[in-house]
């Protein structure tokens, strides 16, 4: 099965597709849609859309995953970061596609066992979980293939996959 | 000229359509798109985008303009907004249409006269400007149409259709 986790945002859109093979994970393709600031929010997004429509098309994954929220973050951040994950939802929507959505702790939880946990011990644990040569950059990278670990591990995704929605 | 102002929201997005002539406001059309609260958020950012789009090839406005940010609620909730709003402004952008966008403060600005108008001047002052006989209920109606007034009043408005880009 196929899982591609995303971390949205306006200017670097991480995503990372991985392989579950029993409890197996292994990297498929991962890196970023990124677009330039100074260019106006709508093409902006559009932008994302596209690039969202040709990555699921090329890769077909089975289910998607997002990152849910930063709570930590301003609210015009949100703002931002909404619109283009609004984009992305979109783009996987269309294509009928399971989508999990997953905040920061609970996948700090899932891939190092601990909500609370440091940036770099997850991307110590991505880069250990996934057989990569180095810790995947920039961040929002290392943050997507989390969010596609911690969906691949997810008891809810073998409940999306069998059709049980949760709200 | 046709101007269409949005109220962005994920369970509740306001539209008003208005033709301007020479400084004659004319309602065209006006009221929302609803999605159900408990459907998946992907199937609702689905149908917002959907709608938006049969919105604008039935009425084929020449400019939008959409409210820009609410600084008084909290992050939950503009990360909600946001999406909704970014699959509103996709629909747009793949028309080509340029896009205005307008603090509350502005558009309380341009149809009042005053930034801190109340919610109720508001709504009178946009019954008045386009001749209707009821306030339009739902609010998010009536301030998808004060956003339309604010943009057609806007000088904004006059550059970006002459290609006059503001960040």
């Amino acid at each position: 099965m196929r899982v591609l986790g995303i971390d949205p945002g306006i200017a670097i859109m991480g995503f990372g597709f991985i392989d579950k093979t029993g409890h197996r994970l292994t990297p498929v393709q991962y890196g970023c849609i990124e677009t330039e600031a100074g260019t106006p929010t709508e093409i902006r997004l559009k932008q994302i859309y596209e690039s969202s429509c040709k990555l699921l098309d090329e890769y077909k994954p089975d289910t998607v995953a997002v990152e849910k929220l930063f709570f930590n973050k301003n609210v015009t951040n949100a703002f931002s970061v909404g619109q283009a994950r609004g984009v992305f939802i979109l783009a996987a929507a269309q294509r009928g596609l399971p989508i999990g959505e997953y905040t920061p702790m609970q996948v700090k939880q899932a891939v190092v066992g601990y909500g609370a946990a440091e940036k770099r011990q997850i991307q110590e644990m991505v880069k250990m979980l996934l057989k990569l040569t180095a810790v995947p950059k920039p961040d929002d990278v290392a943050d997507a293939l989390a969010v596609a670990i911690c969906h691949a591990h997810s008891t809810v995704l073998h409940d999306r996959l069998n059709g049980v929605t949760h709200s």
